[in-house]
């Protein structure tokens, strides 16, 4: 055989998850990894539980309205701890440099990244640096690993969901993977949009201390978007889930791009929003928490869970049609994160 | 200023610990990264004490006589979280892979990886996974992070070097950087140098369960080698490091690999290397114990630490002079690890 790895691969979409399923977890399998949420969770001997992530930024460009690649590696490695419930703690960083990176472009990023650990309240303890020839790396790339304390009292993850659940989100999609877009190509789109990084753990927070075992799963819809987040939990739990089009949230700005794109924004990544699939009694009373939140005040009930068929997650259109709605297949963004 | 990234930075000597100082340690200090040893310990509320580190790996090649990237980034983050007396637990694994990779060398990497943890005993619980454009990274780098368990039951670090104590060095050194430098240049030395790649937590473990805290400080020699991690030693204890260089182990393929091209073995990286610096009234104790692990079995009592100079390391040559041991400048191997 003679495959090799193509961009789709980095969308986090279908290809990411047949490489994950094909390569990866068949391989390191073991009950932490093999669950497949944003963190592991473990308890070191009789120790509090702890939730344990990581990701790797290749963001291009590595400044972009609304944040950079330093922003970004704080606030992602801080949102995958956040959605197992946890309270982020202490972050590693890694830095691979491309020789001739200019030093005045890392202490910005570097600033950066000092400026968001400290808004959130977490420390970087331990970090490396590695440099490669030019043209072995694309300027920089960040890992950063994160430790966090969970604090929620129950499991979660994205096989909990039951049938009647509600499917709740943040806030407007797609802002993140669009800003990406249009820093990149010189296009004629006129916006303004931002990308909408940020750390969401008081967010988290402030759902879980009201709430508590009433939220079933929490997710931060990154690569692959929204459709990309509930066709995972959807097959994680074996249900189906029935989103409404209506009901999701999306800036103007956004829409327009990509109308003009041919992009569905459901497939857009996001950096600062995240999905909450609760317990139906208190559907309305998480909306309440998460509008009372700076990082929710847009937060909408977006759809329902179902029993059947498992697996699938549809959608209820504007026009009152109903399609199915696929993982992200391809890459059409390419480095988003 | 106009200051650019060199391969220097990356060597782990001199420029590496200069831009560690002057860009990243001022920007994210706190007291778990000021110290700057090999892993960040903390402890989670009442919780055990626990180590955390990281390290990525872009060695090239990928594949070398001895090892792989793979074993290389499992074995590498074990002995810093061993180096802080912690038990190894669980590692993350951050991929960024090159458009047009073969998925075949992926697998092969992914099972050393596999492999290693498990000879390990230890788990890869979460990970991560980019792509970028071909030309924007060189096959595949790895970032792995690493938690453990602090088993020591004293407190150790490069700070805790005291007048006296023995340094002892558990094997032959250099063959890591001689055998992925063979392996890259066809050059016409013909050896049998293997990368030294290993796991030393067991070794550690036997070390600290006998000797507790006459055990003053353990280090990997790694990127610059045993010059670089004493005088990190010497300059973060305010104390000066003495060496007997008849004392020192190489094997001959490294010692005359090093000859012709004129590299010093004190300089190369290691990766199944510790140094311990121990209390004098247990340096032979410690020199037993290590000799009694497959590890260590040609470990050896290098030199002595001394009150003054401070933060400076002496060589006592074969020859009968004494010279000053710098830490390594420049990069006479880029991409080691
Ligand atoms: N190379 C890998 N090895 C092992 N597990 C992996 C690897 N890549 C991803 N995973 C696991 O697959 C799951 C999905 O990973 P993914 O990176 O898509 O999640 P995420 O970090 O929440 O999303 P994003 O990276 O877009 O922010 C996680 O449980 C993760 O631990
Ligand atoms: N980019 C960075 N940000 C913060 N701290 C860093 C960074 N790079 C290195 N450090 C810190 O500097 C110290 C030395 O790092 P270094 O990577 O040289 O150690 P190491 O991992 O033991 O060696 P090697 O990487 O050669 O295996 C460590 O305490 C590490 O946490
Ligand atoms: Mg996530
Ligand atoms: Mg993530
Ligand atoms: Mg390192
Ligand atoms: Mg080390
Ligand atoms: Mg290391
Ligand atoms: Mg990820």
């Amino acid at each position: 055989r003679d495959e090799r790895i193509t961009l789709s691969h980095g969308s986090g979409g279908k290809a990411t998850h047949n490489l994950i399923e094909g390569v990866f977890a068949p391989a390191f399998s073991n009950p932490m990894l093999d669950v497949m949420d944003d963190s592991a969770v473990f308890c070191v001997n009789d120790g509090p539980k702890l939730a344990f992530t990581t990701d790797t930024y290749v963001v291009s460009p590595l400044f972009f309205p609304g944040g950079d690649i330093g922003k970004l590696a704080v606030h992602g490695t801080i949102n995958d701890l956040a959605m197992a419930g946890a309270k982020p703690l202490y972050l590693s960083a890694g830095f691979i440099l491309e020789e001739g990176f200019p030093i005045e472009d890392l202490r910005k990023i570097v600033a950066s990244m000092a400026q968001a650990a400290r808004e959130a309240g977490i420390a970087i303890v331990t970090g490396d640096t590695k440099v490669v020839q030019r043209g072995k790396a694309d300027g920089l790339f960040i890992n950063t690993a994160g430790v966090g304390q969970v604090i929620a009292t129950h499991d979660m993850g994205q096989n909990f969901l039951r049938p009647g659940d509600k499917v709740l989100l943040s806030g407007p999609i797609g802002d993140h993977g669009i800003a990406i877009m249009l820093a990149r190509e010189a296009l004629e789109i006129e916006t303004d949009v931002e990308s909408d990084t940020a750390p969401l753990h008081t967010l988290v927070e402030a759902l879980l201390s009201s709430l508590g075992n009433a939220v079933h799963t929490l997710k931060d819809p990154t690569r692959g978007g929204v459709a990309t987040a509930l066709n995972e939990m959807a097959m994680s739990s074996e249900v189906s889930i029935g989103l409404e089009e209506h009901a999701i949230p999306v800036h103007a700005g956004v829409r327009g791009a990509c109308e003009i794109l041919g992009l569905d924004p459901l497939t857009i990544a996001n950096e600062g929003k995240l999905l909450a699939i609760v317990a139906p009694e208190q559907a309305e009373a998480a909306l309440q928490i998460m509008r009372a939140h700076p990082l929710g005040r847009e937060a909408a009930l977006i759809g329902t869970v179902q029993a059947e068929p498992p697996g699938m997650v549809f959608l209820h259109t504007d026009i009152g049609g109903m399609r199915v709605l696929d993982m992200l297949v391809g890459d059409p963004l390419p480095r988003i994160c």
